[in-house]
């Protein structure tokens, strides 16, 4: 099961909406097939394996990831093909997680005879999908804050300087981190002062020819919160290609014009509803959502508790008291403080990152 | 050389204003003798090793964390001792970083036939002893600044509700960090607001007896910055213990009477003038100081760029952009910011502890 979940890596810059599994079938102790599955519309872990197994797919032992499907999607179901050719045992390390199926491949393959079990490595396999787990179980996204702030606690000058408080690696890092996600989410403050454009670049990966061209051929939708539409269309950001803008009034055709898709949530105080807006994306087979936005947005996700994980970049510098801080979170009694499990921290090149969820989502 | 620094270790709360040292005696390959200074005097590790090695010393090699003295003092001179017991080889991490005396040491060994090396594992006796070499080479102590913070960057509410940050194993980790300074710093603002008294308890060391023991047997010097004496002499930090009082006014003989000292350090705007204070701590004999204290006092020790190591413990929560800041740094431009290097992160019970060092004082 290791060896299919290592598989099923494999397929982090290119699944989604699909889940990312890998499949091992073994036969006397030998393995005969492996596979995992590389983009959605494409066959499943199961079938690759099966494929490279040919004739020694009978009577033997499937390992796989997730749940075999029992329904026909964009590919027939991998339950039949597995009982097709003949695997007298099979191994998920965890069941489907939309609560309407889960259980129904399984069953299927116990109906013919085969023997089944589940929850093997359950633990690593949830995680490695943690976004379809939560879109399947809930209807919303998993949604990452990545944040880059000095070590103490702060993300630009007064002034707005800002730009490259941290290294080479940890920027390829943070660019892995979109990649792997369906989404990645920004604000207008970040569009306009930073120029951003929240692209995935593939010489800024760090990554093997194979992973970075699965990256670049499904690229995360870029989505900006800009309540007033207040960014222009001939802003980096849209000038980077198309993009989904989310607004609390009446979004102008113009921006349909210029290929890009506009979503109207207006939330309390011509401010955009976030949770609509998550529960939209997931709705649309987004999986995970990379928060990169400034104070306000990013403080507006955490107040609302929104956030499933922060991933926390820290620069071995002090930008001092002046600086801007990392949430706007307005909070004034002690009781009211997020709680956090801090659960990595690790050297990223010169600097370190954190990853905390909140105590609440854990 | 590595088992003689494990032994000198063990003076780590006791030996100031003296280094730790230790020494270890071997012949044939066979260790005939171990010793460690215990506190000021009292026999060098030298002479703990050699009274363990009585006859078997002869012919021998001694490794010492540090050069074995040379002149009188409160004890007779270790070289001299290695001399008469007729060791035939010395070796020492480091040279006494006293630039009047460095090297005599080894000298008057030489002089007399005996092989001696320097130089092995000596980043690891510099570290050990950094606040003694530093008062050695430079007249000023090694200055270590406390902050508990949390992840967002704040050590209390704006209202100034703070303590319990960080959990009991953080607590523990800074009452070591007491325990091992030879002067524990604050400000009038942290003693009048959180009744801070700065003591080393130790129930709360998570010490063995002998240790323990050790520490409570040589407290550190608590010293209260307090320009102004606005702290009443029956606060919980004066009726703890005689302390010493910097201010930057003529001071009140009734801290005197209370069995107090006073030491007046005028410098700027009606300020303690920092600098020559810490030069006067080390002319009293403190190797190492620990700042604790709030944002305005660490802040104009990072200001004036007096900071030797910053050990920073996390909380896992954000208290919201309205708290606290770290330090009362003000800073406008990037260029400003101040480096650090970030030495060392683990985990401490459920908090971290960051370890930085500025780049410039690395």
């Amino acid at each position: 099961m290791a060896r299919a979940l290592e598989l099923a890596r494999r397929g982090l810059y290119s699944t989604h909406p699909n889940p990312r599994v890998g499949c091992v079938i073994a036969r006397d102790g030998e393995v005969v097939g492996e596979g995992w599955h590389v983009r959605a519309g494409e066959p499943h872990a199961e079938v690759h394996a099966l494929r490279q197994a040919g004739e020694r797919a009978r009577g033997a032992t499937a390992y796989v990831t997730l749940e075999p499907c029992s329904h026909f999607g964009r590919t027939p179901p991998c339950a039949e093909a597995l009982v097709s050719a003949g695997v007298t045992r099979v191994v998920a390390a965890m069941q489907d997680p939309n609560p309407q199926v889960a259980g129904r491949g399984l069953e299927r393959l116990r109906s013919v005879g085969i023997a089944v079990a589940s929850g093997v490595l359950e633990d690593e396999a949830r995680e490695l999908n943690c976004g379809f787990v939560k879109r399947m179980e809930t209807g919303l996204p998993y949604v990452r804050v990545k944040l880059a702030m000095s070590l103490d606690g702060r993300t630009a000058m007064a002034s707005g300087e800002s730009q490259w408080i941290t290294g080479a690696a940890a920027r390829a890092a943070v660019q892995r981190l979109r990649a792997q996600s369906s989404v990645v989410l920004t604000g207008a403050d970040t569009v306009l002062m930073d120029q951003a454009r929240l692209t995935v670049r593939g010489n800024e990966l760090g990554l093997d020819t194979e992973q970075t061209a699965l990256a670049l051929g499904r690229p995360p939708l870029r989505v900006l919160v800009d309540g007033r539409c207040r960014v222009p269309l001939d802003a980096p950001f849209f000038q980077a290609g198309a993009a989904l803008v989310a607004t609390a009034s009446f979004p102008g055709l113009d921006y349909l014009a210029a290929g890009h898709q506009c979503l109207s949530v207006s939330g309390e105080g011509g401010q955009v509803d976030l949770p609509a807006l998550l529960r939209e994306l997931a709705a649309r087979g987004a999986n995970e959502v990379l928060v990169e936005a400034g104070p306000r947005l990013a403080g507006a996700f955490a107040q609302q508790d929104l956030v499933d994980e922060y991933q926390i970049f820290v620069a071995g510098k002090f930008l001092g008291s002046s600086a801007r801080p990392l949430l706007d979170l307005p909070l004034e009694r002690m009781s009211e403080a997020r709680e956090l499990r801090i659960v990595d921290i690790r050297a990223v090149g010169e600097d370190w990152r954190i990853i905390a969820k909140p105590r609440s989502a854990v």
